[in-house]
């Protein structure tokens, strides 16, 4: 693409908005010409995000003062619910990654079920394009809506869905234990979110009840071609980033451990940011630390005739900011790692 | 008990012996009357723990320097294997709390395989008592020699054993996916313990393969009367203290979640440290911190037919030196909660 | 004393409430009979702290339901300004341990210039007596109101007031450099305190301008009599508890780091909780953890003729809750070290 | 330039080593063509550091087996001490850059005294070029060995001594109270850095006596024409990068705090790394992790006539191996900021 993108930014005060901008600022195909912030209007990037002192950024305004003529593409990183009102009123010509949850379920029944109301942009709904980049890319690369999948579904789904497609394991078997970094909770103001109430200590919570289980069937579903439903809990770390699924797992006959990592890793042994390790070796979080990459281990469970499968990523990039602009790359046919080649920090 | 129980700690230099010295300086009917640390003997315990400076208590010596005819009953904090050689020149008149696994697992094959070599006091393994208190306070009370139980052991055994001596779960279908605080590796010199290597991160080790397995299988199959092989996985979690138990179960016919909460209620109703929580409910780590406290909830599955238990404990009391100090007080008829009362440091 | 105090505290559901029970429900000679929480009125103690679960505890009320006449002692944990207001209204028959900066300082005008507005409570300010127990305990034994000291100044006033009252160190030199915990700044929803904006990282605040130098300077100027401004910098750690003090001072003729590490611990040799280390050797915020200690360093400063002061505490104990018993003590005539025993939770 | 650079990195096992291949992998002047790491030869890099999985990197070799021939370049990253004996054996076609503290003080005599043995490449030692890149540039751009300074010293240095060769401060009234993360220790196996000896608490080291304090004094002496010696102490945070200094000082005569403020602002007005903040404002240590930036702030102390100024950087990118590779490319006649645009990892 020789002609620079014109980017928005919606709800740039959060932690997937500044981490949109970390990633954009340095992307050598965009430039980022609107930001919005509607309680921080009026205020600059830097002031809510000292990171950014010195760098050429426009200023946060409110939503209602965009002027979209001069925007391509808009990244939404606004909370659930408020995102259908405001997409509904983006001009046709602005394509949107959306990175808040109101467009990931396809079924607006099950939309109504988890959210508790009717979805309020069904027209946009039946449009949007579920963006695990790895397993829709060619439906991304055409899309105007594409709704980013939530952190802890794309580590569930990234190994999992390979071996539903494949029938290697039982669908009535799945127990995807997931450990979150605090980052996952936003920057809003909620007691639980206090430093002293997270920090030396664990806990799950939504035990059995989750909206992103929803996600989870969704995807386990469509893979396996017949309603599924795992156990999925979610625990809360004391980190700031990354999300570890621990995957418990009973390969169906004639499959074993080790014929799932086979098929994992072919599934992904063209793609730059998954990385199979060798059979027996499981990953850390801390190894993709602001990256974009998936790392996914598989090992023989002590019971027999079991699996057990790790996956981590970082749930501010692949989990939502990463995978977002790998997204739009992929939207405006570039190369997909494109401004995503960071290695990850550590220590 | 009128007269003052005279106690040699071995191995204070370590975690677990510097929460012993925490727990017994203010218990009322003991004193310490030895501590040992080979490599730091000729120094204070202050030395090494500057949080006792000011306290009386004896100089670091080494083993070979104590004079048993002083001592009533000594707590045994040394590395696995080492402490097989030392236990067996304890006299007989001294009665012995071993926090090591050198002596929980009964059946000297499994050790062997487990531990790759002969258990070298194979007479004392004999006579051990293994020792999770609520589950064994009578044989405890006379016994001379008590293993006490492993960390994760302890918290896995609590909610699992009450269900399967009651038959309302399948032995077949137990996942208990554990997190960890940092003092459980002690304070060992290894790489995988420094600060950097464990901040602001998440893993999991042992996957498939971890000696606390042995433990879980020989507590779960004594309680169901046939051979039990959980699914267990330790993960590390960048805290000081605490263990988090997620246990994915699948209730047998006539059970759910619901009667399984019961089960556990009604085993544990009249016990001081293991406290269950409204059904749905679940416990955090930091609750439980510097306690001797167990903390357990229940929850249905969103898979029908399924149950989720949570436990947490404090890896350094109940899961070593408080539940050794439960057991201390069992052996010498003194109430079980005496020294052991303090309250949860949070935040 | 052979009956029992009844207490009430008030603002339960913050941090230094929650400490407060802590400490106070193992206490011996005293009972919590009323807790209150005006925003959490109606719900249980053990619902906002549930470390708490399971002990008897009254329910949290509205300060205006609160009957008086069953009460002998009240600690006020509210927010600054508040307080005041309640305070007058609390009959005469009840004494108080006021925990907030509403009473701490002696002169109307300087309360008037650091917080912005008239003192609302001039007859109980003229009688309150400035608590740091060490330096006031007589007339903190007789006094029917008593300001706890705040958790920075307790920690700057111990190791310095002994010099400036000795003349051997010169008042227009000293910089208290001061680094604390999270807990800190209390279970307030503000950004700041959220686990992402602190963990893994460091920042001063209020530099040049906190409020707590004017009860420095009050403390100082009293001690050196005559006026006395140090620099005094806060800084927050991630960390929930502790706060260290790095204090450069100036000894004047005649006296040098060794001669001010002999003032101070003669002026502590006969006190429980203060424990001055040999020459040269600094403490550790985690080894005071959880404890009312006081620990004190002192070095030579590498610039001839300067020496380097440093202390430690627990800013929820000897910085708050604990000193708050301790004076507690101090008025019922028990020991002053009553309920205040535990040894520090380390690691 | 338009030909490739052959890079090695001598001690890349280490965390130095590790962000010297993070920041060099993705330049597009180098290539790294050996790495050694004489305890780990015959393994991989990605089983040191596993983020390194899947990357093109040479094995880690032992020194001795270095083939010099196809080095252009070599970056040293080996503990004190050892560098000498090794850099000595360096042919002279290859440039290099030390990591360590072996060349930084140009006065053998403070390098016997601080170091208690005489230097053993004194010939080395006299060409050396301490390379704070901001300050040496020139000289660094024709350096054959660059002694990259400590981390300590970079963010003591950068604000003070623009204000000393200014004469705008009294240059014996310096405190600078350091503050740094973890990283700063190494990955070496000590108990002081194991994870539990580290987390949730807070404490100075090498009171009144740190090597560090050398290279301050050098920098601080060259600057004001005559022997400054300031106070310096060190602290531990419980982090794993960061840096932040909290500076006291006593304007000369005609200068007050603003005025040092438009000192440091003046002197880095041009300068990509150095931000200096607006008058009153002060950094974070958050703000610029894994950048190679430094922020400075500078307030009004509260004490008449005195200024506080802050500091942060990250101590493993500008405090150590940003700055190399700063001062690489400033001797490649490369744009300093090459491969070091990356924006800061928060939160």
């Amino acid at each position: 693409m020789s002609t620079i993108c014109r980017i928005a930014v919606l709800g740039a005060s959060g932690y997937t908005g500044a981490e949109l901008v970390r990633l954009l600022y340095l992307h050598p195909n965009v430039k980022i010409v609107a930001l919005t912030a509607d309680r921080k209007a009026g205020s600059t990037m830097a002031e809510t995000f000292p990171q950014f002192i010195g760098l050429e950024l426009p200023p946060l305004v409110a939503i209602a003062e965009l002027d979209w003529s001069g925007i391509d593409l808009v990244f939404c990183a606004l909370p659930h619910a408020t995102t259908q009102e405001v997409l509904k009123t983006v001009p046709a010509h602005v394509r949107i990654v959306d990175l808040s949850a109101d467009f990931r379920l396809s079924d607006p029944a099950a939309y109504a079920y988890w959210y508790g109301h009717e979805h309020h942009a069904l027209a946009l709904q039946a449009e949007a394009v579920y963006g695990i980049t790895e397993f829709a890319r060619d439906a991304i690369a055409k899309a105007r809506l594409v709704a980013n999948p939530g952190c802890y579904t794309t580590c569930g789904q990234l190994p999992v869905v390979p071996l539903l497609e494949a029938g290697a394991i039982d669908p009535d078997e799945i127990v995807i234990d997931a450990k979150s970094g605090v980052t996952g909770a936003g920057r809003s103001l909620r007691e639980a979110n206090l430093y002293c109430e997270v920090t030396d200590g664990f806990h799950a919570y939504g035990v059995g009840h989750h909206r992103h289980m929803a996600e989870l069937e969704q995807g386990f579903s469509a893979a396996a071609g017949r309603p599924v439903i795992p156990a999925f809990t979610p625990h809360l770390v004391p980190m700031s980033r990354g999300i570890f699924s621990t995957i418990y797992l009973k390969p169906t006959e004639g499959h074993d451990a080790k014929s799932l990592h086979d098929i994992i890793a072919r599934r992904f042994a063209g793609e730059y940011f998954v990385k199979v390790l060798t059979f027996g070796s499981h990953p850390q979080t801390r190894h993709v630390k602001g990256t974009n990459f998936t790392f996914i281990g598989v090992s023989n469970d002590r019971r027999p005739g079991r699996a057990i499968v790790t996956a981590v990523l970082d749930n501010l990039v692949k989990g939502a900011s990463g995978q977002a602009v790998q997204n739009m790359n992929c939207m405006l046919g570039l190369p997909e790692q494109t401004a995503l080649e960071q290695l990850a920090l550590f220590p």
